[in-house]
């Protein structure tokens, strides 16, 4: 099932694919989950449910995605939590030696945008970065999870594009603040659950593409820790809640590392793609004219 | 104003000090806001309610401070932004050049547990070290504030434990793991409004003592950024919304930077003191005896 958060009325819902149309939940019946949250912690019963009302739901409930309004597949997870060096040849262009430990950060909730919102590239600094990714979010809570039932946990994929303001990552020995500038943590477009999936969304071709570019291409196999390993180790030391979400990190590519460094400016388009998770795709707008607009 | 976030009847209310009297809001009266959150987002009319309410707050609605059981100031905050290496002797004894910068961190509020509630040293690792600190609450949502103004934006403060697990927050390149194991944040046990104290809180006596002796002294004068520098160059980046926590790092002392090294182990007892904040204790327990006890 493929499942995203969506603007409508100037409300936030939750929708659902049925083939290529979407379907908004909130008139598709009652009892539904209101929210990806609700969906994720609703386990099975809540998939059933949905999956009883996509096919009787009734016109008034059709999308047409190309003219729907994305959110970020959720707005105010309680935690996430981004892998960084989780592919040896990002590392490697990166200049890290390969850490034995996964290398976490966090993001807050006010960096995440939705598919098609425009990423924004700050006042403060040129140096705004793409990196694609996959993103895992947790269904059910976890502690002291070992790998072998590790990824029971995982509610769903999706993409992420986790930009990233390079000269503010690096003015300080932790990364956060480049990390974390409002609007650059692109977060969609949809929600796939994880039985469309093969184990731990391993073997899946991911894609960045800048103005139609490609600027990297890797399989998720080439993930040092894979999503199993990730939730296994994380969760020695921190309890992973329904609606938690893991960004798993992005392969070599990075506009950073490029001779001359390629830097996302505004005009330009980004997309990331991953096999059987979705295209998210973003355009890049500058600070100051998304607040003058505002 | 002094209020704290307490358990009652197995939920979380809202209570506020009459002198040396605490006050449950859930019984003093109609109207009143029902949570730290509610309380810094209701500004002023929240104050003034609150107020009003002690004044004649019913018998019915009087605790005894040392008979309640104290939650985190907030339990889940929108985000927990942790200040590293911002006073010049701790960043000296870490071994750090001290960045021209601030070093932020995230946390997770899994990590948070309350006045008197025992801090977890976890079964991975006996590394667990103390961390004094003041939190600084945000009231009012900034973005691109002066330093002139910041302060405009600051709730209150309480005192923060920023337990820290040593060994793990060094296993690779960011410190996230060491920082976020569950129930190691200790917030509490009030929150002290900001026209109680000195602008920023600067200028109070900052000690941290372990079983009763005094492994930090400080005054938070010492401060490299101070939390009206700290709001400014934060708000650049990143939008702060009402309570958002800031942790404004820790002064020299910290058991990993002893030799030979101090770390707490079961049956110790750590006090964070700040002069006009309060007073948080902590017990330390083994992971393994409160999960068994669970």
């Amino acid at each position: 099932m493929r499942l995203a958060t969506i603007l409508r009325d100037g409300k936030a819902r939750l929708a659902a694919y049925r083939g290529q149309d979407l379907i908004d939940l909130s008139e598709a019946g009652s009892g539904l989950p209101g929210s990806m949250l609700a969906f994720v912690e609703g386990g099975e019963a809540a998939r059933a449910a949905i999956a009883a009302a996509l096919d009787k739901a009734p016109s008034s409930a059709l999308l047409d995605p190309e003219r729907t309004t994305f959110l970020p597949v959720l707005s105010r997870p309680g935690k996430i939590i981004c892998v960084g060096l989780n592919y040896a040849d990002h590392s490697a262009e990166s200049g890290f030696k390969q850490p034995d430990y996964p290398t976490l950060f966090g993001r807050f909730s006010t960096t995440l945008i939705g598919h098609r919102a425009p990423m924004i590239r700050p006042n403060l600094s040129d140096q705004l970065d793409y990196e694609g990714e996959i993103a895992a979010v947790i269904g059910r809570r976890a502690k002291h999870v070992p790998k072998a039932r590790a990824l029971d946990h995982v509610a769903g994929y999706a993409v992420f594009n986790e930009g990233s303001v390079r000269e503010y990552q690096f003015k300080a020995p932790q990364w956060t603040v480049g990390k974390n500038f409002d609007g650059t943590g692109a977060f969609g477009p949809a929600l796939v659950t994880a039985d469309e999936l093969p184990p731990g969304a391993r073997g899946l071709k991911l894609e960045t593409r800048l103005n139609g570019q490609t600027v990297q291409s890797a399989s998720t196999d080439s993930m040092v820790f894979d999503v199993a390993s990730l939730i296994a180790i994380i969760s020695e030391a921190i309890t992973l809640e329904p609606g938690d979400v893991i960004v798993t990190g992005t392969p070599a590519g990075v506009g950073v590392a490029r001779k001359p460094p390629l830097f996302m400016k505004p005009g330009d388009v980004c997309e990331v793609e991953v096999e059987g998770i979705g295209l998210l795709v973003n355009p890049i707008a500058q600070e100051e004219a998304v607040r003058s607009a505002a």
